[in-house]
């Protein structure tokens, strides 16, 4: 299993506090150590950063700790690894240009049985993941739906649900996906969110002893989503998404969310 | 007008001592100071650092200079905006996927005239260049061309060749192409290239004050070729292309070469 990490927001905003907590469990309180990426986008170009070393011992991962890049996107994952070998074209994010936009995604979970059922012919998997099959795939029906970005991003959230349920049906599928204005989250077992606004207070980390008071990163009319497999802070109320829900943020307010079926922890 | 580098090499090779001077032309000696570029590989997968500030003070650009990324194949860009404003996705080299590698490319020069002959469906431009329509022409036509890449690497040599003279019709196109195997470069006026092999000398670099011997870096059994627009080093006999002119190299070594014209300086 894998960490994922994910933000939107409606100003460019550092996720150095988040991802300080994720990559800890790169090595450190987490067996996440497979690899680790981050891709922030910045208008619609995007910088990613990937390494197949754990989070935790990464000069790169130094690097966006240290050197905080401010994003209104961003997608993370560190990887513990199931299917296909620790290489960097096995390391999400995975992306792909699709209606002239760069889509970035991540994958938690595995997938079983799929190869009949899951194929593809325009996009196809440069590394070895059940993960960027799917990616493939989803990118795959979307192109065949739509050949141009709907305007109305309600029919491109309903079709996405539609695409994860099916994958859902070949195992645990908990996904990020962004084109740099939206920011897409399914889940079927584990994931949570938070949206953070004025008044803004502060929090402390889970996997590491930082804490961060919010109220001087900020001004009041920050809205800032992060979505991560679990919570990163306890003193900070998360939503806990269920099984088959899906959510879609942009500027850092939730615009569209399905509710999925009640879970028992 | 821009400036070019690439790499070819049989073993993982770090090449900040010839990035070090193209970022030094990146704002200090030269004015290439619209943002900058680097992709390298690693097996299928690559990693790329960009950044729309200036190399010469660029963040991520000292990251590169200082932790260097041995890779077999890399291609790097510095950019003096003529089309599409200075942002990060127009920042060079672009990034797609096809036949499940990905491919990297980057651009030199300006093409003119063009908006009617170069058109794409499939790949779609994410910034405004020039630079990157022709990149998604390019694929476009390979795509078209063969469902899958051709085994015989030369069929894929004499079709690119044939699409790179239909766009030098347009203007100046000096590129650099690579999919992690092959690294294809077209001259049209200004790029030169060098392969090291034992046994190796030392060379100091144009642009800064900096030698390296290569003696101490290498192996005797390593074959390095650099691709640049101007030479980078004033000691090595650096080979001059000249217009029309094609090459691709694999492991350091050059595979096929189509000679252009002759051109005047």
């Amino acid at each position: 299993m894998c960490e994922l990490l994910g933000m939107s927001a409606n100003v460019p905003t550092d996720i150095v506090f988040s991802f300080t907590g994720l990559v800890e469990r790169g090595g450190v309180t987490g067996p996440h150590s497979d690899g680790w990426g981050i891709t922030f986008y910045d208008g619609k170009g995007c910088r990613s950063f990937r390494d197949h070393l754990p989070s935790c011992q990464s000069e790169v991962a130094k690097l966006v700790k240290n050197y905080p890049i401010k994003s209104k996107a961003v997608i993370s994952h560190i990887r513990q690894a199931n299917r296909g070998g620790v290489s960097l074209e096995n390391t999400h994010p995975f992306g792909r240009e699709l209606w002239g936009s760069n889509w970035t995604y991540a994958h938690n979970g595995q997938l079983s049985d799929y190869e009949q059922a899951i194929t593809t012919e325009r996009f196809i998997p440069i590394g070895q993941t059940d993960s960027e099959l799917a990616f493939c795939w989803l990118l795959e029906k979307m192109a065949q739906q739509f050949p141009t970005q709907p305007t109305d991003s309600r029919l491109l959230f309903d079709f996405l649900l539609q695409q994860c349920d099916f994958l859902r049906t070949f195992g645990v599928f908990n996904m990020l996906l962004s084109n740099g204005e939206f920011v897409f989250a399914y889940c079927t077992n584990n994931l949570t969110w938070i949206t953070r606004r004025a008044p803004f207070g502060k929090a402390k980390l889970i996997d590491t002893d930082v804490v961060i008071d919010f109220q001087q990163e900020t001004t009041p009319f920050d809205v800032v989503t992060v979505i991560a497999t679990k919570p990163l802070t306890n003193d900070e109320a998360w939503q806990k998404m269920t099984t088959g829900a899906m959510v879609m943020f942009c500027e850092g307010e939730l615009e569209f969310s399905h509710q999925g079926e009640l879970m028992v922890d």
